[in-house]
């Protein structure tokens, strides 16, 4: 599957690019650091849902990696942020029942991701044991829809 | 001054430890990744408020470092967590104008923290170059106040 590069205009309509490229910058603390500011849209709140903030340590699958299933969220936004400085891959797509829709982006070690609401996107797909920071939505509802894949899709 | 590992219970009436030692988790994705879950309180909705979500890059101090003010966020918690694994430095007080209250931590670097709303505490501390991930409030209203101190402090 084609690989592309992960930049805020190709990913626009899945989410957010969260890095510091192109962002809005000012200097804070007196002159000793820069903030890059407002980086994502977390939208978590509704049907009472609150921000969770986590950690998730995520394995490599055995390659070339069998794509089964996609995952989305309806009740919220989910944000992953890399913890090392190692490139990792986002899985994407409109529909998981057409191929033709699926998006494989290669994201770099300075770049996260913030799935929008509902988007379909594939479980953390690294190249070695990984870290990451992740801010997603707890409160009440099923915010997790799953659907296995009618083809076969190899990444 | 005397430098305090940074421990849950230590930081406690400052705000959160944001780490993985003593967290809940759970097996997720196809036993691929597993979540350490609810790190941190985030409260940032007060008086129309919505989550910031930002990265910080921070230069360090000259040393010794000379603390000249603390800093407080009235109206949202202000979680940092490093983006290298590398020590950094938490000050935090309970009253500026009392150097007895000042309490200064040794973070790891997966170690981040979520400073409570109205906490003290001093811009970052770092040993060398660093980037942080920053989970704090956006929206109307004052939520910055600074305080210098009447006292030398070094540390």
């Amino acid at each position: 599957m084609k690989i592309e590069k992960l930049t805020k205009h190709a990913f626009s309509r899945f989410g957010d690019v969260v890095e510091m490229e192109d962002a809005q910058h000012y200097t804070i603390n007196q002159g000793f650091a820069e903030r890059f500011n407002d980086l994502a849209k977390i939208d978590v709140a509704i049907d009472g849902g609150a921000v969770n903030l986590a950690i998730f340590t995520a394995q490599p699958r055995p390659k070339p990696i069998v794509i089964h299933l996609m995952e989305r969220h309806p009740l919220g936004t989910q944000l992953f942020y890399p913890l090392q400085d190692e490139d990792w891959l986002v899985l994407v797509c409109d529909d998981p029942l057409h191929v033709e829709t699926f998006h494989l982006f290669r994201a770099t070690g300075k770049q996260g991701v913030n799935y929008g609401r509902s988007i379909w996107h594939h479980p953390l797909l690294v190249h070695a044991k990984s870290r990451f920071l992740i801010v997603d939505r707890k409160g009440p509802g099923n915010n997790l829809e799953e659907m296995t894949l009618p083809f076969n899709l190899q990444i």
